[in-house]
């Protein structure tokens, strides 16, 4: 049972889990912080933020939720860990792990800080992009469980069967590994690619008239927040650079068997990369 | 009115454009031509097909759909130019254009030939992935109209108009440069982005436990047909090069933000690149 909860960024991740707990909770008081005050009054008439709070309301909360940008979320946490009862678990949802935990690793309340990344989302952001339901069969990924008291485990636990995610436990270090190559990588590939086409094409009307479903669906992505990503990258930067590398060495070989017309090497690449098939439906399933 | 069609690769495209056909006009005959028995077969248990038949019995079909891989196509024309009665339409559907008109530019036939690129389909392919309606309101770029014959040009209009798309009218030369940005380097990078996940990755169930949407939807094309695709980026040779170069060095350029912590070069980066929404928008309401 979770009776004060405070949204710090208010936007469609933080309220996503509002709103699914709202439902579960229908007595749940959600406090919204945000640096924009015009997301709170859209949240607050959306229904899921109850009040607007700052920085100073911190105290009492059974729950506070941190899903602003990964680089504000380094700069804030040692405060708001400041700022809590002895009873409140603070929880982040950053896209990037190891710089956060390690910007808490020693402080005093560190066992009421647990670190989450739920691999759920759509390309939009704000409070209106909020969504019943957004977690249901994803992974929520959890880093240094052991770190966090077990009575906040417990809380924490609760919320997450709230949301029917699925929980998998990762180190930060390993986590920011792989999420570098499947979802970093996946971002800056589709901005990228945006960028050469509108580079390449001086009318975009061409560019709609000529472009089909496929370049929709690889560009998804380059509709994503400029402020978040920015933080993700730079925050990431290591295994994000580890992982472009890695592409642009595969881009340029499948560059040198189209230049030397090497069809079979070329046919080779693309039927073994096929089997991403399998890897796919798994995703749509949620399996 | 059109009486009898003859499709050469039974697959998405021809029968897509074949179901649309028989809608419109019931007594439509359509022959099946496929080097795979089984394509053909499966076309006429869905109902799309009515015969087998062979190279040899071109004469005296109304229409011929030629929707093979590029490379095949670009072979087999000109015999197929060769063996038609001097009343039939033959059109292709190819993903490129140039080295196909260039192969009949000098055959006796070429006013009878129409060269077309529908920019519709689907990551499927085979009998079975054809659908009703794909090409509503989808383009069709049609190439060098003004060598196909004035009563031909008038048939392939009434086909356009069955299908319910919109053309287009191009130089080969500027769609081969055009598409190869809007459709083929999305293919490349989709396909590469896959092969450099699955690389990293040794589990490929952890793949679809930590990839999100947003993986799902960059590395869709990953599933598109090899022999396809082999053949489109090798003819398109030229035009591929270019625009892969020009993305590998959008993305060597964002590495070095990343690598010099220019956060700000990073976010105008992603921030110009997010107009590609509007261009997306067209795309998705077939404006």
């Amino acid at each position: 049972m979770i009776n004060k909860i405070a949204v710090i960024g208010v936007g469609l991740i933080g309220g996503s889990i509002v709103r699914d707990c709202k439902k579960k909770w229908p007595k749940l008081e959600c406090t919204g912080i945000d640096i924009n005050p015009k997301n709170i009054s859209k949240a607050v008439e959306l229904g899921w933020v109850d009040k607007q709070g700052s920085i100073n309301d911190l105290q009492n909360m059974d729950v506070v939720i941190i899903s602003i940008p990964v680089n504000a979320i380094e700069n804030e946490l040692k405060d708001i860990l400041d700022r809590i009862s002895p009873n409140t678990l603070v929880m982040d949802t950053g896209s990037t792990k190891n710089a956060i935990c390690k910007s808490v690793e020693n402080h005093k309340n560190r066992h009421q800080f647990l670190a989450a990344h739920p691999i759920a989302g759509t390309e939009y952001s704000g409070p209106d992009a909020a969504l019943e339901g957004l977690f249901i069969d994803k992974t929520m990924i959890v880093c240094e469980i052991e770190k966090t008291q077990f009575k906040l485990q417990n809380r924490a636990k609760e919320i997450f069967e709230t949301l029917k995610c699925n929980v998998r436990y990762m180190t930060p270090l390993a986590h920011d590994k792989h999420i570098a190559y499947v979802s970093h990588l996946s971002h800056i590939s589709s901005f990228m690619l945006g960028k050469t086409v509108m580079q390449e094409e001086e009318s975009e009307r061409d560019i709609f008239d000529l472009a089909g479903s496929g370049f929709e669906s690889t560009v998804r992505l380059a509709k994503s927040s400029p402020a978040m990503w920015t933080a993700i990258f730079s925050q990431n930067k290591e295994h994000v650079i580890a992982s472009l590398d890695r592409y642009v060495e595969n881009l340029s070989r499948f560059r040198e068997s189209i230049m030397n017309n090497d069809t079979t090497t070329m046919y080779k690449e693309l039927e073994s990369t096929n089997r991403i098939k399998n890897i796919l439906e798994g995703i749509k399933n949620g399996e």
